[in-house]
């Protein structure tokens, strides 16, 4: 199903964040589950945007967030891979790895599977770790694959915007 | 400058993909610059591709070719970040960093920048890993950037096939 929601917020949103990241001396890395690389692909589709985005890891797979990134065991046993603890473990794992100013990171189920009770196709947590901290934030996308994967990578770039234009 | 080359064949490389990967139990990891996450990207719009990939790493900067693919250094220096023993190394790397049967990588120049005398803007190598050995593959895009970051992808996934077909 797709949810008619007007104009596509994506290219102002890159837009204002190429401004504060370039502005500001910002440098970014993103640590990416559920969205599989689609933020890395959307920021990069930015010319320029080397000068300030460093890359990332993709972490669909736990043991690549525990890994790559850092992220406890045992919050995959105590939380799940899609909560915020994860969400945070994954932003500060991937800040510390690639030595940059702001890590932005996703972890939710795109569906059609790996629903619970507890947990709706659709749920995301996204978080950016900076040097003041870690900023998490919740949402639950609008139900397919396809636009659940665009609506977390869109509410990852608002929440990474937030915290840039804050720093 | 967009150019039609008839249909999209993204949809049937990737079901050719997931074909191979699940009937042999092939595990793939990514290693992106140029094309920053748009592999991972269309590999998770499959459900159930959570089965094989295993995730990867979007190298857009040298730092992160050499800190987390143990790309040596001195290939930048010798033959740019652009170039066969590069792609080659990438593939390698994340093939040993996430402990996947095939790796596969992609470093090219989407452009407008980046162009040298020796190396247009489109210019990309791809490259898979695998027990067997590495293969690596040079192509030129067609020119404008987001055509030469989804021509870069479908080069991967085809050589990508072609290795795992022939696993």
């Amino acid at each position: 199903m797709s949810v008619s929601t007007g104009p596509d917020p994506v290219p102002a949103l890159l837009e204002r964040l190429a401004t504060v990241c370039v502005e500001r001396g910002l440098r970014v890395a993103t640590a990416e589950s559920c969205t599989g690389g689609l933020i890395g692909h959307l920021i990069t589709g930015i010319p320029g945007a080397s000068t300030w985005y460093l890359g990332g890891v993709v972490a669909y797979a736990n043991e690549v967030k525990a890994g790559l990134l850092g992220v406890p065991g045992s919050l995959f046993v105590e939380h799940g891979a899609v909560s915020e603890p994860v969400a945070r473990a994954m932003a500060e794992g991937v800040r510390s790895a690639l030595g940059v100013d702001l890590g932005v990171s996703v972890t939710g189920i795109a569906g059609p599977g790996g629903a619970t009770p507890a947990k709706p196709v659709g749920l995301t947590w996204v978080a950016v770790a900076g040097r003041a901290g870690t900023e998490a934030r919740r949402s639950v996308g609008p139900g397919g694959r396809d636009e659940n994967k665009r609506a977390a990578a869109i509410a990852a770039l608002e929440l990474l915007i937030q915290v840039a234009e804050a720093a």
